[in-house]
């Protein structure tokens, strides 16, 4: 029986250490339940470069399947855990798409910089995950290190903030991301 | 068979055409369960008063039966539901709290002034509620009606900034709540 | 003698009780030299209409001649006083730009949502002004009265948020007043 | 003639590669005198350690010479000059006051968390600066490096969130910069 993990809610170690806690875990059909019932608190972060003065030179992007089939350019995007604090979420889905070595810095603010509600339904917002209503707090991450795109993702590429506002790429990103990632442009006074 | 509910039927826009959809409710027992696998979608609401140049004059604090068995004073707050907006959660529950025609001037912008992590233990994040992993949206509600408490609030006081921080006032409010209070006071400027 | 005015920093009346105080004051000559030496504090505001539910639904935009000579649709902008407040500098632009009967709600919190910094040099940040560096703060304000154009406005049109994004609309804004409208809307979630 | 020192816009090198651009230069004289009569642009910034998840672990506080003449604990504070962006000043005032490998990584956003205004008079805000009006752009940002105290700071010591919101330490602090750093704490989720 396929199990989605959960840990505890002490974790400060890595990644790895994460422990089965009992009554913490969720059967996948339990967890389809719950996604036809509640909103489920997922988090976005937008990986970016940065020069030595903070400003973003680049934005990376990934390339999956989407919830929806499509194959997209996307952000890194997952959901938080029982007992798992927003910023160990950030860290812990960071580390899966892009690897051990990528060095996030994380923000010292939980104040997220918008939130994203993604809706079954297209329509209700224009942010669509057809499995499930979710509501992503999302967050501008800089790394340092090396990336490396891991698990699921198919691709990571960087692109200059004009690049990743530019026609041509907004319409290889499906469900809202291109959006999201203008937004996050926008929030930091680089919307072209 | 006990059921929560979505939300009221005073609703003003598009939101009148929701219908209850099978499988969007959850049984008593089944939240009950939900809550021991999975974060909970919540919104914190700090009810204001504000002068005609928008500056903050006075919070509004609830008394009432918290989770953990105390009666402390304390802001809006409760959860989101399947397939609603986090601004019509904020609605909802100031309605349910205050009363129809407290007429909340709700921000444009979905970005909270905060989020709060509300956990069973109170040693992980200092915010507790014993019945849940809770991650809270909190924003800053100007209120420009008539405000009564209804629904479980057993009394509503509007105090100076001043007040709400002082050691006799914060000791009046568990779980975080008077924290909670301060935060939104300092994002105001206006903590003492 | 023209002189540029300024006013005490205890107002709390309407503005037309303001008066001028003793060493506050600037001649033309005197603000043209500051603004050879000194970044001068303004305050941006973007007008907006919103709907019960507090989203918005239309922003307002002036028609006016720019600091560089052109025709453009453009937000509330003007200077912060010696010894003004920035919620009084932007209830001061807002009457002057949009009349005594706009009934601006202007947020509790000081904090803006971007910082715009406007350079003699349109290379350096995009946001142009030849007369001067100014560092705006920016700030979305809801208006809930009758708002009609006066001082120095030549019109005032209300528009949806995809109107305001459409390239023909953001090509009538020009020294990156388009550009400062698609960050408000991504603020608030409305970015097309 | 003593000379406060200004630098061209387009500077990305190193603070000491800063040159006189003719125009953008004012002498004590006229600085005095345009502090008289113009609110002045500011940026302060709260230095923090953090641990690898990005949560503030430490406060750095100065020891200085306030401009009301008192000895206070204090953060990095400092003017902008004409033709500097934001963030450049961030950086050369975090050089100044801690030292060139103090490794500060300014956030990607241009949105603090706060706008301080300080006037003359002690009154209006409780933000207080004999010499002038100011209103600061409040940053928090993390420190990688190591740092020392230089220029006119005294002493920098590194304290907790709770050393720092104590009344013991708040009482070393003058002029709202208590205030300042208890704000500050209460946007990273961690005021005691």
């Amino acid at each position: 029986m396929t199990r989605i993990g959960s840990w505890s809610a002490t974790r400060v170690g890595p990644v790895s250490d994460m422990v089965e806690t009992a009554g913490s875990w969720l059967r996948e059909d339990e967890l389809e339940s719950a996604r036809e019932r509640l909103p489920i608190v997922y988090i976005d972060a937008i990986p970016v470069r940065t020069d030595d003065r903070g400003q973003v030179t680049l934005i990376g992007l990934l390339l999956r399947a989407m919830p929806d089939g499509t194959i997209s350019r996307a952000v890194v995007s997952g959901r938080v855990l029982y007992g798992e604090r927003v910023r160990d979420a950030l860290l812990r889905h960071i580390e899966k798409d892009l690897g051990t070595m990528a060095l996030p810095r994380v923000s010292p603010s939980p104040q997220p910089f918008t939130v994203v509600e993604y809706f079954p339904s297209p329509e209700v917002t224009g942010f669509h995950d057809p499995r499930q209503h979710a509501v992503a707090l999302a967050f501008i991450v800089p790394l340092a290190g090396d990336c490396s795109p891991s698990h699921e993702a198919l691709d990571l590429v960087w692109v200059t903030p004009e690049e990743a506002s530019a026609p041509q790429f907004q319409a290889e990103m499906s469900g809202g991301q291109g959006r999201l990632v203008r937004m996050a442009l926008a929030h930091c006074g680089l919307l072209p």
